[in-house]
């Protein structure tokens, strides 16, 4: 069975540090085997949430195409900065969205979490917070998160992470998610 | 010496039940001598946080709007919904806007919060979620928050909350925390 | 395959609550074709955690009996009061005992979250602070938490659960836990 | 007004490197006009909470102990090392048999957290999971919250901190925390 992952970097940003941490990511995810579907942040333009504008409206056309790529997939590959020790409302708000369509899309999926930052934590505290309301709507987030320090030095001319033991922590965590999600997707 | 309050319920909604939470708890500070500037939260009005777009063209309108009436007040009363056992992403991208300013305009304010919800806990869960952001921007976030269950039972015709044990409740909860409002504004 | 499953309520008291709802969902993981090895919290006694005491005597005999109970399982089924909003520190200091032995005895097991307190929120928070170092040592903690409001009223004279909805939503969080259990050890 | 702290190190070892970092922070709070009670986490000894042995024997010495110094301060200094992403169990033990006694002795104090590790991150995560207990018992926690890294070449010969440079850092943390204590112990 080809376990398929959906993935995107929660950033809105061109040159995003985490968008390149997920690129590295899937591509050892479809090493392993994984289907990757790799989407940018922005394709899922949407307003922020108000249920008035809901209720008129509708969910935005934006977060159901989000919708339906989690729906396609049996796991997420998710990258994201931290900001101010928290997740980005951007990415909570895109959540948020995406949780009022029932039955819920991210129920029964299970999910990776990366993030890198310039400083030396590298966003992790961004990811605890960011698994909260992820368990809460039923996602199976695997318990290794890849943190990534000093984003700026981290990746060398090729897009690749420049030191060989940072690149086989994450080839090993990533691999290891890979057989997680792909057991959970057959249960 | 009267400490200054800055109110907003952070919902978009027009019916929003966390708004006439937050404008009962208004004039019980008012009562206890705070002077209390009430906001509507659609009056800041801003876009996903992008740092590109900031890069362009700088902190939106609506997040400079907010940082201003931040900065004018001495503490925060901030009723939230709790979306997803967290913070609304839609709050979550206002404290992001808001922290990209310099020096930073939360640091050193007090800070009590609210939330109510249909449910029996009240939205509490949200509040320890939006907690974290506050502390790392160096708000001194009153202890005690008040969760309300079961919010389309909890006013009465006049907006007023309709168990006076509750009414008492809150009424102990805000002014303890203007008195230590008052406190921290001198120190 | 059948799972195994290693259970036990985080409570040293006679008449708990939370070994009360432990031994309900062992026997519905039973009936679901679970091997549940229910073990009493008292069994594993141990000192507070002191890295001294650790260097000159090595991990107590308790810690390392509860060690070998993990090792022998695939997963747990856990129920743990709450105390002050967090886990209490008994259970946290078994945790912190049973981390020092390397490799993680905890590592890449499974595990269901359970509580119960006489309050509406049925101990829930504390559980989402218990999730952070069961991640945190490669625990796959189940998306899904059953917490048991009033449990002074939930069970009826036979130790069963007096209302057959709760039951009902007992019983399928349980069977949907020992799905996963099962894949999990299989991967 | 000369404010009274309570400080220690919520570590069993005797060579502990946060009982170094208090002590670094008791002399500052000290040179910024705090009354200081320096005590070692041992002196209050106590078992793990038990409700059947609290309902036969009541509160331990240990922990009366601990509560009588809690109540004749205004403000605790606390220092205390991450375990598995989280308080120690033996903090927590600590903290769950001194909230037993009514009017709960923590309520309405302030206090600063600092905690130092081996490690890049120093110990924060510990301090962040460690803010819930205590804001849910009524304490001040401060929002600035002080974490060294590498603890074993964070001090120089003497026991002072090394690095000038964060040696300013925490002195201006401390300053700032007198002042807020000294504010809200007389609100």
């Amino acid at each position: 069975m080809t376990v398929k992952l959906f993935a995107f970097a929660a950033s809105l940003r061109q040159a995003s540090w985490n968008r390149k941490l997920l690129n590295v990511a899937a591509e050892v995810a479809r090493a392993a085997g994984a289907a990757v579907d790799v989407a940018e942040f922005r394709e899922f333009d949407m307003p922020l949430y108000d249920a008035d504008l809901e209720a008129s409206q509708g969910i935005p056309a934006g977060a159901q195409l989000l919708i339906r790529r989690i729906r396609a997939a049996d796991g997420l590959l998710l990258a994201s900065p931290e900001y101010n020790n928290s997740m980005p409302g951007t990415l909570k708000n895109a959540i948020d969205w995406v949780s009022r369509e029932k039955p819920a899309a991210l129920r029964g999926k299970s999910a990776m979490l990366l993030s890198t930052s310039s400083g030396l934590v590298g966003g992790n505290r961004g990811l605890w917070a960011l698994r909260i309301p992820l368990a809460m709507l039923g996602v199976h987030v695997q318990p290794d998160m890849f943190s990534l320090a000093q984003s700026d030095k981290a990746f060398d001319a090729t897009g690749q992470l420049a030191d060989p033991v940072v690149r086989e922590r994450l080839g090993k965590m990533v691999q290891g998610y890979v057989r997680v999600a792909t057991a959970l997707a057959g249960s």
